[in-house]
């Protein structure tokens, strides 16, 4: 990690990064660094002529040339036909290609699997959701049925004729460094391989297979593509069975000493609160997971040794009952919104994020918890004006396994050519 | 920022690092980055030859001779006259210099200011305390207080022959990116240009004047100088009259959106718990701050309409009496164990830290917290074995004033040369 620029005697904060460790630098990776550059300029920027990059992104215009030669050639740029109307020499304008390319995202929850494909520009070529019951099966079975999903996706893409540059798997739990799951509660998995295991299925691929936390790629999939793409720093509040945050910050992931960060589903919200599973009380997940929301808004659901793994009836008929402004389910969302916004005032204290995200159910019922979700921020944050901190729901749908597609393109984006194989 | 190298096909976790912007580099990028990577490996091998850095580093020998070269006229290394016990032609030894420069570090306390000065390898060249009721008086006493006590640090070290390289000023409260302090509880501050009042006072000094919250620069003091220096993922509590947060995450400062990150003062740990100066119940301050502990222990304390200012005697009181064994001293001690306990899980659920180190009243009360508040923090946090995070009491002082030096030092460290006056 390259030492960031640190501020001028005119700047009254001191940028710290010396203490991220400087590595040794060269020529190769001064090309690949500005080749990160050129292709995040046409990414966000095409169409777009060689001058314009030169110009904008303070490179030299030789080098630029150069650089795009090389993204052309791997067809990760491609010129098009258009020309800029423009004074003087009409200039040949550039678009991302990424024709041959393809990068996949799986996502493990509670009641079904996910498939995501997307190409170099973030477009989906294929959403796949099947339903599975993960959290009532063996995790052999659930890994054999996400191998088996897995496949079908990489034909379908190389049927495209595109080659798959890498996958990542979501899984609502805890991710190890070597992409184990140690702890998945709301799957009932304990020390699942999740990366061997389904490296082995695939047959060694040339490719990287990743996993992460669904919170850590859901967060991935709203700050590059939800309302608030391209904050800094943003929190995204997976809901489900249990909850978790996937946090950036300062544009990064934060993972922790062992990758368990955001990890929030048993924060203790209230002492005196209602029991969680994990035989504590008042923790975040026993008062805001899909769960406690059905139980409280629909006491008569049935809540015995056989407890639900399917909640989405539950979760259709909460809405409608608060469409038709039935009061009970009101009160009920309202004092859900409130232990949200208790939650969100925590993570604003600590973590100081443009935006906290709702998903899942919560971002189902968000125009139901968002008032009073807002006003408990508001109220409870340290900071004038909760820091700048808003509360919003994500429009995004297999958010976590269109992160893991996102996730998958990185090697790529930082400007190391893909390996054809 | 440059982006990191992804993992391979063989890793399990990817490397999410694009989305931290890439930024156009060229060959001068390349030799401050590979400045900073010798500096950084005498700073912690020296005495070692050019051609240990070159063999550690991977850098080759030509480039280090050359880049020794300039650190050498530049004084911030130098040769000694030892060789190296080895085989073949002895070697000229390396340590650092710095023999002409300091950097200082200030810090505003509620009933302290204090000053530090440290050399490039981070010794001590001063650390002064000066008893300043600072909660007590107008903000602009206290910051002409401040400036004559920085004139008078600066005339010491500039005596010494040393070039002011930099300072930064901890205070305890929220800190914007310009260096004012939009609000600091602790001190009944509301809007302080810090930076632009201290820069004035110093007639505008050629070196950077930084200002960043104690319990920032105190987890960089931990990070670079404590017991667990060197971790990447760290969080320093900060005691006193109010308690915060300064968090490294993946090695450097975590900061949020604004700069508020860590302002855990208010954070409710407890809906029904003792009532706040800021309204609510159960803040953390309410229930650890130094105030609250001394209420909590000390109940025939005066605590009248003039509050104390100066916490020193009683938080001895308690001390001495906790050593006699006093069991509702011993108690009550405990039972502020479980709430720091208690914020600890939450810190290590959300962060994942390596360790959560307590400072100043917490540091000086830990021998008698610790017990209950590690069981407390195993007992609470979600992943397994609290997800290997730590808790210990600090073992530094004046941690904030070192940690402000310690900043202003980041320039330098960072490869780019002093701007001599």
């Amino acid at each position: 990690m390259k030492a960031r620029r640190a501020g001028d005697a005119g700047s009254g904060q001191i940028v710290i990064s010396i203490h991220n460790e400087p590595q040794p630098t060269d020529l190769g990776d001064v090309r690949v660094a500005n080749r990160a550059v050129v292709l995040r300029h046409v990414r966000l920027h095409a169409p777009c002529s060689r001058a314009d990059i030169a110009a904008r992104t303070g490179l030299n215009k030789a080098t630029v040339s150069s650089l795009v030669s090389e993204l052309i050639d791997q067809r990760l740029v491609r010129e098009t036909g258009l020309t800029e109307n423009r004074v003087g020499r009409p200039a040949t304008m550039l678009v991302l290609d990424g024709e041959p390319y393809a990068a996949l995202g799986l996502q493990i929850s509670a009641d079904e699997l996910v498939a995501v494909a997307i190409d170099l520009g973030g477009n989906r070529l294929l959403t796949w959701r099947r339903a599975f019951a993960a959290a009532a099966a063996p995790p052999t079975e659930t890994m054999r049925a996400l191998a088996a999903l897995t496949r079908r996706a990489i034909g379908r893409v190389s049927a495209q004729g595109r080659t798959v540059l890498g996958l990542t798997v979501g899984v609502p739990g805890l991710v190890d460094p070597t992409g184990a799951v140690p702890l998945a509660t709301a799957l009932g998995w304990r020390d699942v391989p999740v990366a061997a295991d389904l490296r082995a299925a695939l047959r060694q691929p040339s490719f990287a297979v990743g996993v992460d936390t669904v919170a850590n790629l859901a967060a991935l999939a709203e700050q590059r593509h939800g309302t608030y793409a391209g904050s800094t720093d943003l929190v995204h509040l997976t809901g489900g069975i249990t909850v978790g945050a996937g946090i950036i910050a300062a544009g990064r992931l934060l993972r922790g000493g062992r990758g368990f960060a955001g990890e929030i589903s048993h924060l203790c919200l209230d002492p005196t609160g209602p029991p969680c599973r994990c035989g504590r009380r008042g923790c975040l997940t026993a008062l805001v997971g899909l769960p406690a929301v059905v139980r409280r808004l629909l006491p008569d659901t049935a809540d015995d040794d056989n407890p639900l793994t399917d909640y989405l009836p539950e979760l259709t008929r909460i809405v409608a009952l608060a469409r038709q402004g039935d009061p009970t389910v009101l009160g009920g969302l309202a004092e859900t919104g409130r232990q949200v916004g208790r939650g969100a005032a925590i993570l604003a204290d600590l973590l100081n994020p443009q935006v906290v995200v709702l998903g899942d159910h919560l971002a189902t019922l968000a125009p139901w918890l968002l008032p009073a979700a807002r006003s408990e921020l508001a109220a409870r944050s340290h900071a004038p004006h909760a820091g700048g901190c808003q509360l919003d729901a994500s429009t995004l749908t297999t958010a976590a396994a269109l992160g893991g597609a996102t996730a998958a393109l990185a090697t790529v984006e930082a400007g190391r050519p893909p390996a054809l194989t």
